[in-house]
């Protein structure tokens, strides 16, 4: 298991148990128990793993009955659980607000891959910086498994040249800077917020352009002059800003690679979960 | 400063930050710099006080422009802050996703409040456990500014003897238990189902009981009995499970003392800020 | 494993190895070894569970020969411990200090335990915050261990409003704020000097009033008044300040329901334990 | 200040803090206020210098009257604080825990130095590493404070062959390989149980024998005998093992170099403080 | 400043002080000092800015006379520091081991990127993931100090095929997976051995190919087929395996992009540097 | 296994892994797989052990072919190493990167050992605290392995008192105040600059004097003198500054105890090691 991982597992579970849990430490010390977890919503799942993680952290076991990423039913069981009574009590409500959020986060996520699957598989769904602090890495791959791309991970990951610093910088000053001091092992993304921004960040080599707050038509617009100078692939396009799911599959139409979306992180509805002990 | 919650703020820094601001080291190393900070849609704020704390904590200022529970309207400045202006860059996501998802907590949970309270100021809108990994300790902290009670913080808070307890052992077990072991400073709330668990409960000295997925009727009977028996004010009645926007003034009009509710935390929509760099 | 117990021993272990336990590592590498643990004085055993864990973290066992909370007689021996020499030498002082402290802690609680159950099985001994930094998980698990109540964790755990407090706001405002402010899952302590201050505190609501550095006459006199008001029942009352072995007997007689002693924990006598290798 | 030190103290005020000091947070965010910090017994006082790191590091100031390791009256002002009142009294138990315990273990040890001092000024008295688990810098620096000496601090600080590695390989074994093995920077001590180990170890070349659990007449034929074979200045002799207030003196007399004692760590009466707002 | 650079030079630190600096203890508590920082050899600095900050962290002032990145003569005078005597002393072998070896990477790599300048002024040096463990920030940033190319930071960050993942799957599965499953915003590197697997690997749309062990006529080979086939500006070409200060310019000279060196970190040897108290 | 260790190990991992090893997540979760470790110049081997536990704390296996401090001959198979094929590719780099710096480490030391030992078996080679920043306590036991003395683990471990203490305290009252305020365990080391200052040091009783940048003839006249003075047994004789592999035999005929070497740890060249899935 990834190191990071089990730090982060066990700090929630500290978070959450303090001193102790002192409701379950009424129960016989030894008692051996079972339960199973209950999905209530139709979702698609997530969480699994690293709930099977968690679980085996403390000594205990979980069995899984579906693949994170697949398609569950409400009222499904999901996984049967296994250990010291005291133990499942303890760990029960991290266990399950890490599946709610994580499949939250999957099932918002893919349905907007589904939308925009139906104009263009070619066009990925990626999520953004917007996670939620102390939880990146579930989130991240939470959007993984709803089929969605990670995006930056951190901002050491790639360049990405913001309105704010254009502020502070011109875009070829920054572009050039970026191509001298940044590893060629790191590409350079820059947002534009008009068809000329785009048309120039292509023509200094900028790997990836933003189109921030563009209309669909806007960003047709940008497509077509791209391809009249024969830059279009030579860079990725990703749309960004005012996407919904109401207008997500104009998007999709509209010549992008990629249309990220802040919202299936920073605002991902939770799927509900139980836990019943048998 | 809280030192838990100076922790944090870093360990949130440090998941963004990794090994440097790639983008921003591109930015002369001593250019001062001022930026502001926007919501973008009516919110009740919060966060603001946390945001200050992690910019000195980074020796930049943030100079508030609300109070951490206002009602501020769209588009308005919340605050101003000055810094180096690789600093404000670095930190600009993790400071927004604290104030996003803040004020998205205090917000719903506001809205729940006002709704209860014109019914009844004296019923209290709580939150649960269910909060996001991690985050807990600003998570209640948002619920306490959208005017809610933060309920139990932790499992060594006060007992919750909740349905899987009662699987292992029998309530007048589980709270015979709690009064010999558990201190005389922790109060003992039981979970029931029906309304002569309820009664059970009071009489056995349960300081809170809550009522769990009943209907607002059943809780007026629950009430009804109690008054009866002359316990009703002796216990704390608490109404959790399937509450929502549109039935919650019925819960709020069903003799409740307490109407706990998951979703402010698990499932609060983010509310949408920006930094702009003048 | 509470998380945090897991924590907490190898940050003891850390403290006293270092870069390595320069005398064990003469030994042979895999030399496997059996040792005894023995007490040298008469005492309430505690934290053989906790010395179990430390030992199962380094991959040796312990097999306890009493559980924790029973008398045991001098020069008993309490457990045995298997695994490598190295190991078990490297842990040694680590495990004997934990069962020191523990066991000592435990003893003095029991004593007080039994002083005043002889008089009123009903009124409980209650540790306060005065433990060892670093050390509260232990030193109130070894009060609960000793038959004692473990009162406030932390500070985040009950209100307590103490004379400090009562210098910056009144008795009224911050029970009132309290009632407001505070989960109504924590109980309301206030500490009060006179006999008019504790009727003050019970008409205001307070959960629990501390009758602090009261005589046993004094506090007679409150809980007189207290069943005149028709009050006593509504509080928990709890005496506190120099009470020692010998005027504890008259706090028991004198109506209270807890008995505070903060000597238990701050300056409780080590128990004399050896580890011998066979 | 020595990095550790800080990471402890804050550590400690964590431990106590948790989530908030939910009393505390009922008082004006902005008030600021002054404490006295009194102490009730004649001590010798140690910590002063801890508790104004501790206060630091909280943005408030500390001005002690005393210095560690002077001889204070009871009911001696011995510090002024000042800083929000939150803070102080969020801070204010961690801050007396660590005055009351290290104060405890100097006033003690500076008891066991006085009555050694009245027969011979050369002998030193130290502890050992019987210290309080998480405690150890605080406790060795108390002893030091007390006038004592702070022995091994470590199991990587110097050789200690004790009885329990003796049974797994012999004397001349353990200190040859010592020798081979250990760091020059390093000295070797050997716990003997008698006369002619003690000879022996000091003819092997160790640097320290502990006599442990000798009379005081067994000392002095130890003394005499490496006396008459000219080691008696190779060698540092430590009298270790049932010694107390009572003995002292004897001990002091025998002729040996270092008396070590392992209650003053393992069980020293706390000495009492508190704190006064103004 | 970066936490995570707060964070590691503090642990720097803690693992040279422990307890305490039992010889600058010896000096009194309040003298203050100033002392310079000289180097012994020739040398491009590096370190200076992460120095200021550490002693910033403890209080102190450095005042650097040169630039991290300048080429520096032996014995020059590189920086003033100021602060309590006990302090400097303290802090002075983590600070000189820190300017010691990342002045030592900076000038090797220095050294690597003057050879290869010569040559070609566009062609890049990079250093590997062969840094010391615990220490990769500060050698990566020494790295681009001395004018090379950080490479990939962490197994994170960008795709790298190795030889031992190409024995578990084909080339084109794994260039294909790495397609669909990583986010779009990360290169895809391939370490090839032969000129075959270099054209397949650019026609499958590989962004960066590492030639490992390749001679420079073996690289021109490759060169010469990717320019036969359209592909040479599509890829970058990185040359690894068994360059040094003898073949440099041969590298150089073959057509790559990129000549990647292991031990200008793995093997880099520090540059001596002293401080001297005035 | 020492627990310090067990965490440094990880915080490597967690340094190298980050959010996760993207390319070895390509290949499927359950392959199992079996690698062998090569090394691939003649060396001291060191850090088996070391990697061993890395591997098990993985839940992989290592099974060495040579001991830590065996003479091993270029390509030679030193372990094979079994466990999931992801994981085994995510420890990789972090497993050999251990491997290159001890070896290395090692390799030197044992050199400059061999070359004493031709003169004088009983002159050991010790190193100094310029180990990388955190990674000490592996620099030490490499340098264990390879047959040299540790000298000071830390700043807590034994007196030195070094030039810069003797510009703010002279060397009477530097030594006087040792012996004072710090323990009878510990060893006091005086760093000297000529013979007179040897001399005195010697007479004033510390137990090491390090004869600072002298000639191998200035050294032999300051055994000369002090054999004269009858004070050559009381002391150690640590020689230090500009030694070298040239220059070391005639420091081993000198008369000194210790030859100190600082590049043995600072500038050790890593020994290349490969895995090799099969």
């Amino acid at each position: 298991m990834n190191p990071l991982i089990k730090d982060r597992l066990m700090d929630y579970l500290k978070e959450d148990v303090g001193f102790g849990d002192l409701t379950s430490n009424l129960i016989l010390e030894d008692l051996e128990a079972k339960a199973i977890i209950i999905v209530k919503e139709d979702c698609i799942i997530a969480g699994l793993e690293e709930a099977k993680s968690l679980l085996e952290l403390l000594g205990c076991k979980l069995k899984p009955f579906f693949k994170d990423g697949e398609y569950v039913k409400a009222n499904s069981i999901v996984a049967e659980v296994r250990g010291k009574a005291k133990i499942l009590l303890m760990v029960e409500r991290t266990l399950l607000n890490l599946l709610m959020r994580m499949s939250g986060v999957a099932t918002v996520t893919r349905r907007a891959v589904d939308l925009v699957k139906d104009i263009n598989a070619k066009v990925k769904v990626a999520c953004t910086r917007k996670t939620l602090p102390g939880f990146r890495i579930f989130d991240k791959r939470a959007v993984e498994i709803g089929g969605g791309d990670t995006h930056r991970l951190r901002l050491d990951d790639c360049i990405l040249i913001k309105d704010n610093h254009l502020k502070l910088l011109s875009l070829e000053l920054a572009i050039k800077k970026a191509k001298e001091k940044v590893s060629f092992t790191k590409k350079i993304e820059v947002e534009v917020s008009n068809k000329d921004e785009a048309v120039k960040a292509a023509k200094l080599g900028a790997d990836i352009i933003m189109v921030d707050n563009f209309t669909p038509e806007g960003i047709k617009e940008v497509v077509d002059e791209l391809k009249k100078l024969n830059l279009r692939d030579k860079v990725i396009l990703e749309a960004s800003g005012k996407i919904n799911f109401e207008n997500i599959k104009d998007y999709a139409l509209s010549g992008v690679d990629v249309i990220s979306l802040g919202f299936i992180t920073h605002s991902a509805r939770a799927i509900d979960f139980s836990m019943e002990l048998s």
